[in-house]
């Protein structure tokens, strides 16, 4: 897998098909970072859609190229939009699940226990999430563990999925319950900003559109993101300057860039 | 109308009133750009109040000096909230409707009818919207066509409202159902930021506020978005700074720059 | 007091205790200016985490280190929300009130009252807004009084919560009821962003968090953010800029800066 699929030309053959084909991605997620989210995706490429009232989510999603929810503020109505939605029907286009802070914290925790178990696409998280998720234990919004720590979780969850599991961190660490592979890069800036992990969920979902392969998509779209972040920080004076900056990177990152300094393996 | 209103000098003038009487503009907006909504007014010189929960909302609307009701997140609350503002009675000021992806999306779509059938002073939207709420069809966020291309449905639209309507794209066109004035300039990278639609809807509010002349204020609204967009993309180098320095060109934009770079007509 | 616990070392001292401790600080707070809360939360080196909806929101603030609470866009929900946390049980940390607005809207004004009447530890709000919780009368959003105007409403207020209360104004006035403490600079770009204040709420906060002294802590968290705003204010080309650069501010903020700038007194 490693070898072909992760190289930087299929990295920058997946951005450019983004680029050109602008998928439109249906975001059902947190109100904090939701500006991020979308100004991530627009900035990839794609065209986003905050439709995450109930009776229009489930509608939206059979029109949509990808969906992404994120559980961040799971209040009552958003709740019912995400589960409105038929994620097993026909129509369902690739999806990711982010289980925000869950672990002890009882709403989301079981918004997502039930989210995953509709086996979505991909699932994105942080450490101590995606071990809580996979029912090994969780600590909530900080990882207090390292992404390769979670990766016996990751596998597990992955298999139980039947999809890609994929663990943020200073190495991210994408699974499919078999193969692994890791992005190093990004910059800790990333964790700085809020929404810096919900907006990588977004721009995964927009890589998994009309993509048959979801585990190149989101090693793409992972190392697509480190890369911009690593170009973002050395223009950047704080987190606020690298906020304005990485969307700004993740505009005009190119191939040459990309093959300067994308680390997947 | 527009040798004599729509010149540079009354916009600057109009822009003027705005940032001496400072109006207060209630916003009932979606939770993905209304930070970007009031901080667009904040640099345009009005104060944004964004008074949208049941009770308050039809209270404060008879304190406002305008209000801005942009259906994009249309939850249960907020449908309450801006349902119950009495836009037919006495003491409610100029309004603004930003019907967001209207056309199949059912929620939004009823509402917005109901609300257009309320008569607001502006409706801003793109040419889908604008053609989807004149109930020539529509097909959702995404123009597929151009401004041009929904002025018939504009100018319907605006014979029925007995308001004006603006329809947003490369050119904006504006009607009150006869007189057309079209707003060229603005920048591509208003179409790649969230809420560079939503903004403009509060900026129009804005203008209204005391302004007798609703066509007027809303051309000049328009035009001072655009030359301050134009003024930012010089500056940007991709989204991300482009809406920072948007905010900071809206703040700063002179009458020198508007005689310079204003084109309405 | 002033002498030894508002020096300049002293407010230093607290911020690298902030950045050290990294406190988890709970916000139940408005959509509008979340993202920047958080931000400003992350940059001062705190962990915000929004957890705001019932249910959830009572067992976070048994762990969190320190708790907002902001009633600018008070939802059904986060009532709710706010309402289930025990203000009054053992496991509860310091906490700040922000009553946004309060004064004629009926909502938030019910449910800021009740909340003050639960012995908030810092109230932070403007000149009317601290007027009209302290019963004196209010009105609305904007201060039509400086802080110091409202310094005998909030001696009163401060008197009955038994907590600390911080008018913002161009100088902001703090004061436990007796005690009284003016925080000069900071500039008028605070006042023309979306969150300028809520901001300093979760500032607030997270200084509020293990320190035994709330209201050295208080002032010091208003110090480090009028500080930081002047220094964000001369790399400003507007608000928008500012709004970035103060973030920047936020996290770089040395001690040798607070020693050059701070005023408090």
């Amino acid at each position: 897998m490693a070898p072909s699929n992760c190289s930087a030309s299929a990295i920058s053959a997946r951005l450019e098909s983004v680029r050109e084909r602008a998928p439109l991605v249906q975001c059902l997620t947190n109100w904090v970072t939701g500006n991020l989210v979308a100004n991530a995706l627009l900035a990839v490429g794609a065209t986003p859609a905050m439709t995450d009232v109930p009776t229009e989510a489930g509608r939206f999603a059979r029109v949509a190229s990808a969906v992404l929810m994120n559980v961040g503020t799971p209040n009552a109505e958003q709740r019912t939009a995400m589960l409105e939605i038929d994620t097993a029907g026909p129509a369902m286009p690739p999806w990711v699940l982010d289980p925000v802070a869950v672990g002890t914290l009882p709403v989301r925790t079981e918004l997502a226990h039930k989210l995953a178990a509709r086996k979505p696409t991909v699932v994105r998280g942080n450490a101590s999430e995606v071990v809580a998720l996979a029912g090994d234990g969780g600590r909530g919004v900080d990882s207090l563990i390292d992404a390769e720590g979670a990766l016996g979780s990751a596998q597990a969850l992955a298999r139980r999925t039947g999809g890609v599991v994929a663990v943020s961190g200073a190495v991210d660490v994408i699974t499919d319950g078999e193969t692994v592979v890791r992005v190093a890069g990004g910059h800790p800036f990333l964790a700085r900003i809020t929404g810096g992990g919900c907006a990588l969920g977004g721009v995964i979902a927009a890589f998994l559109a009309e993509d048959p392969d979801p585990f190149a998509a989101t090693v793409a779209a992972s190392a697509v993101y480190a890369v911009s972040a690593e170009i973002a920080a050395e223009r950047a004076s704080g987190p606020g300057s690298f906020a304005v900056a990485f969307v700004d990177a993740l505009a005009s990152v190119s191939a040459a860039e990309i093959a300067e300094r994308a680390r997947a393996a």
